[in-house]
Order: C-alpha cells, then structure tokens, then sequence
C-alpha cells in the first residue's frame, strides 16, 4: 500500500497566508483571528481539540472527521509547536496543546536545535533536521505502513510543495486577508500544474474547501 | 461515546429509488443503471471494492473513504445480501461479494429465515430477526464502542428511520429517475423536521450528496 503524503484542514486567508505577522504565546497564529479562520473546524463534531458534546456532522464533519483516518505520523514546522526562535533556551516548553496533544501519533518537529524526544500521553515529539525528503522517510517508517499528515505551518508545507513529496491537500480558505505573515501561495491555481483540484463551499463554515490531489 | 448508527453512501435516483424492479443474480439493482447510479464512487481511490491503484482523491473520496471510519458492525436488508426470498433452499449463498467482501467486520443481515453466521475472510454475516431496536443493540454490542453502519437496501433504511433510530445519513442522489422500485423517500425534505441537512453537488461525479445529521 503506498504511503502519501496529506496535508488535512490546513486554513488559509483569501490572499494565502497560513497565520498572520507577530506569532506569540498569546497569538499562535499572529495578527490573523482564530475565529474567521478556524470556526468551520470548531462546529463540527469531530473536531480534534472538542472537549464537549454536540457539533455539526454535515459535509466540514467530513474534513474534520478525515484528520486521523489512517494517518500513523505528523511532519510540522517548528513554528507550530512553538513560538520560540533559535537554540531552546530550556526545554520546559512541550508544545501548545496540554498534557493530552490532539495528534495520538509521533510527530516530526522540524528544527535545526535539537533536543530530546519526549511524551505526552500517546503522542511522542521527536526534533528532526535533515531536508524534507530525509525527513518525510523518517515519518513514513515512523507511520508504520499509514499515511503520513504534513501539520504546517505555510511555510512548511511550501518546502515539502518545492520539493514535490505532496500527495493529496486539503485548504480551508478564509474569506478574510490578511496582508502578511506566512504565506502558502498568491492563489491555488499554482497548483493545478500537478494536482487535481475540487473547489468545494461549506455550506455553513463561510470557508471554501480546495482538495488537490496528484496528476 | 455515544454509538451512531449511520448510513454511508447509500445512493438513490432524482425520485428516491435505492434500486429499481426486478432484482436478480444479474441485475442486483434491478432496472437501475448501475452506472448512472454508482459510478461516481468507483471513480475514486477509497472505493471499497477498488482492485487497481489509482483513482480520485477530490470530494467524492471524502465519502468513499469515510466508509468503514469508526464503523465497527453493518446491519443490512435481506436484498443486500442476495437476491432469493422465502426460506433458504440451501445455503450456498454467501452473498455477492466472493471471498473477500468489503465489509472486514460482523454483518447482521435482516430476515424471518434462520440460517447459521459464517465466516468469509474477515467478515461474518449473522442473519437475525427482530425489530430495528434489537437489532441495532446486537449490533451495537457487537461493534465494541464504534458505530454502527446501516448500509440498505432503501426499505430497511426506511424501517430504522421511521424507527428514529438512524443517527447520520449520507445519501447520493443520481441525475436519473426510476419510476419504480425501492423507495427511500419521496423528496429529501421529507426528513427535514428530524435532520440537518447539507446538499453538496460531486464536482465530477453526477451527484448530488445530501448529508443529514441529527437536530
């Protein structure tokens, strides 16, 4: 069975930017607002970080409900697990999401500051550098015969883009701009070279599905 | 968690016939065209029945591939399983699918003609009698937490609807009428007062996708 590559509800602004200027502690994804961007996501029911009942099981249950199927490892950039630059100034720092991480799975940080593996719950972290194809051969064995989910953020997924080891994406994109930040393409018709592409409204989330996938 | 007992990919004609007259060895759907009615999910990747590589990982592969996600038993209708009526002449019959069906997990097929379960790879067919209720609490019991797939033919999914126990449907409508058969509904809307409901054209696939979750 081949193993792709999926990147899977990664959301966008109208104008391609993953996240916005100034990534904080307070502001994961900068100057960009969580709640234009992500709500489609939070309203359904299989959204990874719910923590109450209830949610929609209409077509965005669908995308959000797909993040996990038969996928045994996640690739992300370093700006996703953290708001740090350069050398880790100490390793208190375990990623944003809790002592119960949403991905059940070993994650990939990609950083050229290496530090220990570590976990939490059933998610292991592990700090990689090498080129994105060394890295994605260390996430496939890692996924043990399943598909591999490329995390992000945009410029993460541009670097894995560049290098053509993308299989199938699956972009929200926001009706919002935001001007700046990180940017994952000036529009995804630069894809429709070597992907396939849906265009596909939520029927209430206000974001557009776009699902590529390889020629 | 909550078990759902859900629908997936069931597809039925403009005016709501899962299958038209005439069922037979030949002709399992009767007078409908399987091609009108079906084509658009063999079109893509996660087809369960799929034999090739190859094939569509748009949309029309969100639904294909949600098929057995977080499904744990199939409850069908007699017709689904064979096309005989009336007391088993003998008990030949395994179903339409050869050695390996696509179904990898215990199938309680409906009727009132006791037959023992067996065993065809890693699907066993039970055969069992009783209300929807009962039914779906064997099934239920028998798929150890995950849910429950209804998988037809249209009058069984009528018998759980008019149940109430149907928790989510998924149900692709075909640009073609039958006229005669067996009948899920009249219009879509019929289920309104119950359900949320997203309609969602295929991009390639001729369909029209109607999905429907509980209020």
């Amino acid at each position: 069975m081949e193993q792709l590559l999926r990147v899977q509800n990664f959301n966008v602004s109208s104008d391609g930017y993953g996240a916005g200027e100034g990534q904080s502690l307070e502001h994961p994804f900068g100057h960009a607002d969580p709640g234009t961007m992500f709500s489609w996501a939070g309203a359904t029911a299989s959204w990874p970080s719910r923590t109450d009942p209830g949610g929609s099981r209409g077509l965005d249950d669908y995308f959000t409900r797909d993040f996990a199927n038969n996928i045994g490892a996640e690739i992300m950039g370093r700006g996703k697990f953290g708001p740090q630059h350069g050398p880790w100034g100490n390793e208190d720092w375990r990623g944003w999401w809790g002592d119960e991480p949403p991905f059940h799975m070993p994650v990939f940080v990609m950083t050229h500051h290496p530090r220990p593996a570590f976990t939490l719950s059933d998610t292991t972290f592990h700090f990689v550098e090498g080129d994105p194809a060394a890295v994605l051969a260390k996430a496939k064995e890692a996924a043990q015969g399943k598909d591999v989910r490329l995390g992000g953020g945009a410029s993460t997924i541009r670097r894995f883009l560049d290098a053509d080891l993308v299989d199938a994406l699956h972009v929200a994109v926001a009706p919002t701009k935001l001007g700046a930040g990180s940017r994952l393409w000036e529009s995804p018709d630069e894809l429709r070279d070597r992907f396939h592409l849906d265009i596909v409204p939520s029927p209430s989330g206000g974001v557009t599905h776009h699902v590529f996938w390889r020629k």
